[in-house]
């Protein structure tokens, strides 16, 4: 067997895919910034899947085709290394088309693809446009999805956690009305959850005995019932069973004095009930550097919390911080799955 | 007329009434501990009412009697001055009784008749137990909806509001289930509410053109309807509303983008639909400053966020940040009112 290569020797074993989205999108621009500033962040050697004329329209920097992942090791310092996938023709930066729709796809499923194959250490996607998905015949509600079905795993066992540099959060429900919160909530629903992030936080963060917040529905958390039940007939009882199967949880806990830089300590991730609760913390603090990770999955995946941005895009303006922080998290968990496989 | 005392230069025309809250909880520490730094936080005069014995139960600072409100301007500067309501007995810090109950409700009761005389600038309350108010006859659901009644307004025409250094916000339903949020939203609440926060931003913050932030309900403000169409049938007409009635308001806004610090620079207050949605942002970045204002009453009104833990009341141990920033904020905006009256 031929020795790794020596940019691997404190690294993953096989480097990043990183899809470039939907390349009328700030995608392409945001992740040749990152490759940009590869040194000062330590990233990981990462390709970038998808066309080469949406860096070109949006970069003057050096871009490498390549023909195999494991090239990128060698050429990573030279360039942004590039796997081109069908020409979609012309591009115009801010000006999304079905041919770029296509584009965004097949990047996507190749990058899935080499992750599942290890020919990936991981997975990290950027922003597409749903619409015009939808509009070429993509019937998942988004990329997570898709991802998930194309590893053989049920949508409804992935947990999406959003990560930032002091605060981690899972919404349990995420894409729900807030009416149809409380309805959606069951016992099932809340263990199913904390069990896909204890054991990502085991895998992918190397800590060993994960200890989760769970938070409260309602203000106070209910106050003992006074107002709302939730928290008794509901989240108490998936606390009390995550418990029985020896995991470290506390809550239901009030959902207001959680998230303050005290209460943060005390806890590895929070397991809340609906998007917002999840997302406002996380992002009141961690605006720039939010990373959307998906735990559950057989592959690694982390994206950018941000959209396409179809309104900047090609100005040169995209603020690359929350690209470069999905790249970088997805170095560590890498590096964490390769140090556990050589343990 | 005799001349204004010198300390009343530069602040307002009348001290602060303080009333210590439960003389068994934490607030008669936190008060002698917040004149304690009187001048490193350039706190205008202000006194306590309350119950003498609670104040020396936790704090061996100078207290000086004083027999009306006046007398705490020239003894500010030499001990804590109090007005002493009626003996209490005996008080053991921690362990709450229901003649302790009464000297809250004393306190309170004076706090407020002497804001509405005049007498005090403002009103700054101390934590009481509620169930220990219930337990002496005590029919309202807290101080707030007591001051309101003492003042002639209606509890639902007052607004609470949170303030912290960075960050204003304000619910529109308060102590409500989620669950039970969506079916109390109205156009007419979130009109009135945002009437009274706006009048309370002019008159007391100094702001001749408020701009007031208001969020979605739902995730991502409902997207146009495909996640919940609250803010298309009551947000929507309700900031419609407030425009036509020549406000500056924005939104729906997205609740998880709107808290975080390049957003929050464009608005004086953000008006939230529900406790958790208004308070997790505020006490994520100031758990320990924040400051609950009532507005829409006739006297200022402000709180220390936190109630009387009594598990660690008489112990010193208690955080005075939340009512040294009480009481700073009332000053702030008797001052405000001081030179609003004498423009």
């Amino acid at each position: 067997m031929s020795p790794l290569p020596e940019s691997a020797a404190t690294g993953p074993s096989a480097p990043l895919a990183v899809s470039l989205g939907d390349p009328a999108g700030v995608g392409p621009e945001v992740i040749a910034k990152a490759w940009a500033v590869r040194s000062a962040h330590r990233l990981v050697p990462f390709f970038a899947i998808g066309d080469r004329r949406s860096l070109e329209a949006v970069w003057d920097g050096p871009i490498i085709q390549i023909s195999h992942p494991s090239d990128a090791f060698a050429e990573f310092e030279r360039g942004l290394p590039l796997l081109q996938v069908d020409d979609p023709g012309e591009i115009e930066p801010g000006k999304p088309n079905l041919a770029g729709a296509r584009c965004a796809l097949d990047s996507l499923e190749m990058a899935v693809g080499l992750a599942r194959s290890g020919a990936a250490s991981g997975l990290v996607t950027g922003p597409v446009a749903k619409a015009q998905l939808y509009a070429i015949g993509f019937t998942h509600p988004g990329q997570t999805e898709f991802v998930a079905e194309r590893c053989g795993v049920a949508a409804e066992n992935v947990a999406m956690m959003m990560v930032g540099p002091d605060l981690r959060t899972v919404p349990v429900t995420i894409h729900r009305p807030l009416a149809a919160v409380p309805a959606s909530l069951s016992v099932e629903l809340i263990v199913s959850r904390a069990r896909t992030v204890a054991r990502g936080l085991i895998r992918d963060f190397g800590i060993p005995r994960p200890r989760l917040a769970v938070a409260g529905l309602n203000p106070h958390a209910g106050e003992g019932g006074a107002m709302g039940r939730e928290e008794i007939d509901i989240i108490q009882p998936a606390i009390a069973q995550l418990r029985e199967e020896g995991m470290d949880v506390s809550g239901p806990l009030s959902p207001d004095t959680m998230f303050h830089a005290a209460a943060r300590v005390a806890y590895d991730a929070a397991i809340c009930m609906y998007h917002d609760q999840a997302l406002i913390p996380l992002k009141t603090l961690h605006f720039d550097t939010g990373v959307n990770m998906t735990l559950g999955l057989p592959v690694l995946r982390t994206s950018p919390d941000h959209g396409t941005a179809f309104g900047i895009a090609g100005r040169g303006e995209a603020n690359p911080r929350a690209m470069i922080a999905a790249i970088a998290l997805a170095g560590q968990c890498a590096l964490a799955r390769t140090l556990e496989a050589a343990a």
